[in-house]
């Protein structure tokens, strides 16, 4: 991890070598009651086999044994930050993604469009799912929102996600969310963790109220849940910590927010996989850039509903892309995902992540293959994912020795 | 470990599911230099295999690699608590086991009856390890002591071991045993760790000369050694640190007491296994319990005592009680032990413990099974055993995500 004191001097900075880390959203899964054979053990999946057996495999644990990360904390793993103190307001992630105008002061969070019935009970959290031009729209209504000494920036996100920033003295990010997490339920009262927070609770009720009258006469999203407050993240950047010149290829906000936070470039991408190699392609030939991130979604949202079959199909789909990143001939290639999503769990979960280090100072098994059980048994054997970020840098010859 | 600051706040405390945790005393071993096989490896073990067949295995180290730990430290690891700054002297383990009247500002110790010889040498550092009617029959003759503003409350443990709690002002813990470890030497002098001890010193050393006038005449038990000196524990439940009611199943005191330590509520049995699942099915009706810890207690004695064939046949013999266990249908079965004793060392030793963890959300190796090397190559890889509450509570379903 960067909190190390050794990291950074152990950084050589002028190093050509050139790393690309594949993120496969949610990639880790579990046995299939039928079969026995996880996601990726199902799947065929040619190139990551082949890529297995030149590889250092292993497996990746984001926050330790039995803890489940979210989305933030499980990147800044991987990006070598302590994930359990770095961690990030998912509005300021939310912010941050969507390249709004956020600086240090400002606190950023999370709306989502909901639907509230007469006596203000939420009826649905996501309002129907409403298409994202539906949520450009209100989010422009929701532009007329006036507070005393207080801007406000709200933007939408997809479908009925949305970002607010609000800029003005005082302002804390210690405050609970209004989403309720059920329906029937009244959206919940805001709370603080101390006194230092009264004021940014003062100024969300006021926004609140005020979204209540102006969204009155829509339909299906007439109110707004708000949640993830987080503050403008001060993270050293990858470039301070590693000497490194990231770039983030990343379609959803929220991955090219958490790349932001760590000091990445995100150029504009579709998230599809042919935009996002494509991207790598061009940002590989014409830029100087020496770490490429690269962020596969989908895998993540079908593990999510459950789906085992997409799962498998997307986890292949992914694989026959691989030739276009090894095509590129990185110094090292790193493929692994954020954390798990079961479908058998329908959620992320905790169990280890695989992960394979291709370079040519790998130490690979003749036999691996790439999955949760094949990666288990590989000469990297179980590890923090904050770990993986010297591992990357040693792979590149970017890492010093210490000590005579 | 509890020690977390994020633990507590992760925890669902509301969840139904259940969890048993079967503590095997000792459990793991080294091969018999004959056949080159293990306790675990030599026993037939249809039950245990069938379970690590369908659960996540692993190794745990109660201290890192190397430390050996005493059985106090290795259960406090178990439970989550790190073993290395929870300690709890011996003696307040006893005390807590034994259900004495014991609270805060006591200091309670271990007493072992002995023999001495006329020049006070110690002659039999358990005195023929007498019976257990005959060390209540000694501790009664004991409750004669008389100490200025000091009570005294002296009671039988089993054979030649009893436990003393000292109440009064000014008692401290830091004091070393009089236990010389060997025959042929005196009881050594009580040292403290710092001015803090001299009040206890003076009131042990009083006990200790009185002890001397009033079993002079018994034989063969004419002294007592004293050792494990322990104040009374100040830990976090595991009601407060996991939102969990917990119950301990076990027969001896120490045991008892490690598990009152942290909060458990435990019910009288005799120390078979038999006993033990008895108690533990009527508990898993009867009561809101959700958290169950079951002790066997007797393969960590033939380990002891270098009876590898013994701890075989006690390995075979707890086997064949998991059904009664398994009947219960818990939503997460874990079996371990707190240490390994290998029979070819006749202690307790370092070696890591194999551990498998049972549940609808386990990653199974289909060939696993359960011993020292069939459970290294599981899904857990090496763990400390203070992480397993983790997992315990995650394959559980009671801890919520960290982070967006």
């Amino acid at each position: 991890m960067i909190s190390s004191d050794y990291t950074a001097d152990l950084c050589i900075r002028d190093a050509t070598s050139r790393i690309v880390l594949l993120v496969i959203d949610g990639l880790g899964g579990l046995p299939h009651p039928e079969t026995g054979r996880s996601e990726l053990e199902t799947a065929s999946l040619p190139h990551l086999d082949q890529l297995a057996r030149r590889a250092s495999c292993g497996v990746l644990s984001p926050l330790g044994p039995g803890f489940t990360p979210g989305s933030g904390p499980a990147h800044l793993a991987l990006f070598g930050y302590d994930p359990w103190t770095s961690d990030i307001g998912r509005g300021a992630l939310s912010a941050l993604g969507l390249g709004l105008d956020f600086s240090p002061g400002d606190v950023a969070a999370r709306l989502n469009f909901c639907t509230i019935d007469e006596q203000g009970l939420v009826t649905d959290r996501r309002a129907g799912r409403i298409p994202t031009e539906v949520c450009e729209r209100l989010c422009k209504i929701l532009g007329q929102v006036d507070i005393e000494g207080v801007e406000v920036c709200v933007a939408p996100e997809m479908e009925y996600r949305a970002a607010v920033v609000f800029r003005g003295e005082g302002l804390a990010a210690g405050v609970s969310d209004s989403d309720p997490q059920v329906t029937g339920h009244a959206p919940l009262p805001l709370r603080g963790s101390g006194d230092q927070d009264d004021r940014m609770i003062d100024v969300a009720e006021q926004f609140l109220v005020q979204a209540r009258q102006l969204l009155a006469q829509e339909s299906p999203a007439n109110m707004v849940l708000i949640r993830g407050f987080g503050a403008y993240p001060s993270l050293a950047t990858m470039q301070q910590a590693y000497g490194l010149t990231p770039v983030g290829i990343a379609g959803y906000p929220m991955y090219r927010g958490v790349a932001r936070a760590v000091g990445m470039e995100t150029p504009d991408t579709e998230y599809d996989l042919a935009s996002e190699t494509q991207l790598l392609t061009r940002l590989w030939h014409d830029t100087q850039a020496d770490f490429f991130y690269v962020h596969v979604k989908k895998t993540d949202s079908a593990g999510e509903d459950g789906n085992f079959d997409l799962k498998v199909s997307l986890l292949e789909e992914a694989d026959t892309y691989l030739p276009a990143i090894t095509d590129l001939d990185p110094d090292v290639l790193i493929v692994t995902g954020d954390h798990s999503t079961p479908s058998t769990m329908g959620s992320h979960s905790w169990h280890p992540i695989p992960v394979a280090v291709a370079s040519q100072r790998a130490l690979p098994m003749p036999s691996a293959t790439f999955d949760e059980r094949g990666c288990s048994l590989g000469s990297l054997g179980h590890l923090p994912s904050s770990s993986l970020m010297a591992l990357a840098l040693a792979h590149a010859g970017r890492l010093s020795k210490f000590g005579a």
